[in-house]
């Protein structure tokens, strides 16, 4: 058995190479399936594809019609979603990604830490488990194929 | 014709006391859902309820299953649901709530003020449509009602 | 038994009254939705509420935004679609209703001229019935009634 | 990863071979659905396999049955939809292909010349991505599979 | 609480008015919805409505398209099916209304003779409950209101 | 706004009067549904209905298809499902009743006494909310109508 | 791209064997799924597996338990159902196969000689298409893989 | 073609591996997915990942999140689900199992001894085999395979 497992969160930093390579270790059998993770990218890609737009909300619309797409096809393929909270950036669309995988009923991994457990409390209540870090979500993700 | 509408978004003014003012000026047949408002009793439901918890985490915990319950509930009921951003707060149960709207084809009302066009754009995508102030909202709700 | 049906077609005419009146003489227990039929209102709605938009294109994607918000929530609600097509305009939003009402499950009622049978030859085979003209469809409505 | 990838719009030129190429030359692992291309025989299939029909009413039912077989399978494999409009034809299939797919919550790219905007634009605004042309359509095929 | 429950089966005598008749007996608040019960009329109304067909088989399909309109309209309404099946006549339509009435979860009664155990058999484990008579039938219906 | 709770679990005691009466003192705008809650009617409802069967297992098996009839017809219209445990009986199909719920999105109160908690803790994971007694599972209905 | 194909209707003569030699003939990628064809073990799986039951109703509910086992798995991994009628046996439950089918959206090919046109009519009208002949049933199927 | 089968019940024994040796012998290709069948993991896993809870019911939590994150992933992935039930311990996880199987229509095997019948009985109407072994749940399984 093989699992395909969406990581939604913030695509400032490489929280999602740390959390391949602990899966490598393990020899997880997973495909891990993401956003553009190259930030200036996600934001430009509406006027890379369309051109220039009027203004910046009509750019920002335009781009996130193209990482909407991404992120509705890749989400639909998932057996499995992660969403990854910290304590910079607003973060919406992983929470709004949250909603929408909890409403799939595809089971969903919380992992924030503990000192966002207010912000976080009706997320948590919704995802099917809430860990505190990467390692833990890695063993969440192990024991799913664990015999013993 | 009547209509349920969902308002989700933070808790801690009187914005939906407004909406249903402007809503009443209208006329317009609409009957409004909405979490509990009272912010303490929204923070401490679990602990009246249940008793009180281990520590905070866990007061959070217990808060959120009722605050969900009820959300869930109503979210199930609305045949439109309106979100409110603004600049205050993480807002990530309401970004939950999008998420879960457009998920189950509910058809969803985004209003932010235009400053928070860049956070928000992916919900914007999402969202069927995205107004800026409360007054635009009842003019979109409206609409559904007018002929002519 | 009550029901609501939805009329999809184009909105350069008053067909939906006249459809109305003939429901009406023969006493039909029919709620009948509609899109907005004021076509310059149609067209303006988006900037009448976001306000003036860069250009052309984008007035019409801010008006769609909020006929479909009327178009999705009236759809849904429902029980019987009811879609119109004449030998004008490209009616494409029609036949997109269409699409959507079949893969809804909605019992769809196509009302097109016999001589336009090969382009809508499609629709008609997803339809659940075909007339000819608007007093066809209300034959076809009367006998979901009829008891002998 | 790979996409399924439905191609619907006219099929009286060879434009998906044109994408197809494109795609290829970008080593994209997507396999295209289509309908029947061949324009006479998808107007002649009804009575190559049901035999002579009573009149071209009948000939266009039966030929669109084959159609729609056809179609259904094909769009219930698609990932992704990709519908193409231009200024030919009533184009109301494909139209129908577009209310289809996004009821189906099937992610949806519009391909269509910039001077369609106007009668296309509630099939836009429920379209996923809206692009001018097939090159950028490839683009946003392409963005599905990019990592930075 | 009220049920909406169809009665489908043959429409060549008046089982149905004979087991509204002992629902009307016991006052239980039920409304029942049936096909066309007017056998002459359900297999004219093609013709009726569109005028004459080429041949008797597509005065057939006319005619089925606006019975199973009325079908699925008032399917979609139940709660509850009802399907009697008796030693005459093919009972198509009938056998096919309990398919889709189990796989749309609506729960389903079957009415049929012992003596047809054997043809009726896979139907019978697809019901949720199976009776010999209307008697029993009445009685199965009448227990979901009962308290004691 | 109204709300339907179904109320699952065992039917050798009264909690469910207990129950309606708390809901009566509060005013709560609730239609309880409920199994038939005479047990021995319960048990042989099938041969009531159906007459003498074979064996005890096939009059078990009678009598369940009529009870299952009430349960699945009463569980769709429910819009929340309280399931209260007790430490007596097996109360196997009441545990049915929890996974039915939860596999169908309905909002589900989880009534058990604490002292449950290990052979309960995959239901109490599913469930939006536990609870350890009526009165609690009284204050959590009465929430989602409270405003403040 | 391969199709499943789930073949229903009678099974007292070898009708499967001849269509997938057509298919085999024509290098159609498609596996074939079907009922037990072995009329004898079809009646008698319940008390092959079972043991003896009280009497023949019991045994065919034992029977038909196993029959419908199959044919649920078979029919929710087939892309395409095909269902066979003749003027031997009821064959009410290939009907209800039908039904289940159509309203499951699995595209449904109806192969019955057109001397059955008027039993059969409601459910050729549910069918996507409606064939007299094995040959015309497997052009229909060999279509959907052609491109020219 | 190949099946997934998840399954359901007491971990106390190796019954599972019982049962994956009777379909080894015969050739089954049939893929079994499991809960963590050792049982103190099963009860540890919470802390093992998380840490030490408050308590005993907390510590039961953080475990029942885990294993229902498994049962969850692995149910959606299933064909079949089969259900053991013995006369040792409450097996209300394995109940509410079958009660989401046939909500989620994933068609079930019931296993269970005789003496079982009558607190198993609802249970048993809702699945689609019951049987009273391993030895006839294997047959089961191998009978969609089978062709003559």
């Amino acid at each position: 058995m093989e699992l395909n497992v969406y990581l939604a969160g913030q695509i400032h930093d490489d929280w999602r190479e740390t959390l391949k390579q602990k899966a490598s270790k393990k020899d997880l059998p997973i495909h891990f399936f993401e956003p553009m993770t190259n930030h200036d990218r996600s934001d430009n890609i509406g006027e890379e594809i369309l051109g220039e737009q009027p203004n910046a909300i009509f750019k920002d619309e335009a781009a996130s019609a193209f990482n909407n797409l991404r992120t509705n096809v890749l989400m639909q393929k998932a057996d499995v979603v992660l969403a990854l909270f910290g304590d910079q950036y607003k973060q919406w669309n992983a929470a709004m990604d949250v909603g929408a995988a909890t409403a799939l009923n595809k089971p969903l991994i919380l992992v924030r830490p503990e000192s966002l457990h207010h912000p976080s409390k009706e997320m948590a209540n919704q995802a099917q488990v809430v860990v505190n870090d990467l390692d833990q979500a890695i063993e969440a993700l192990a024991y799913i194929f664990q015999n013993e």
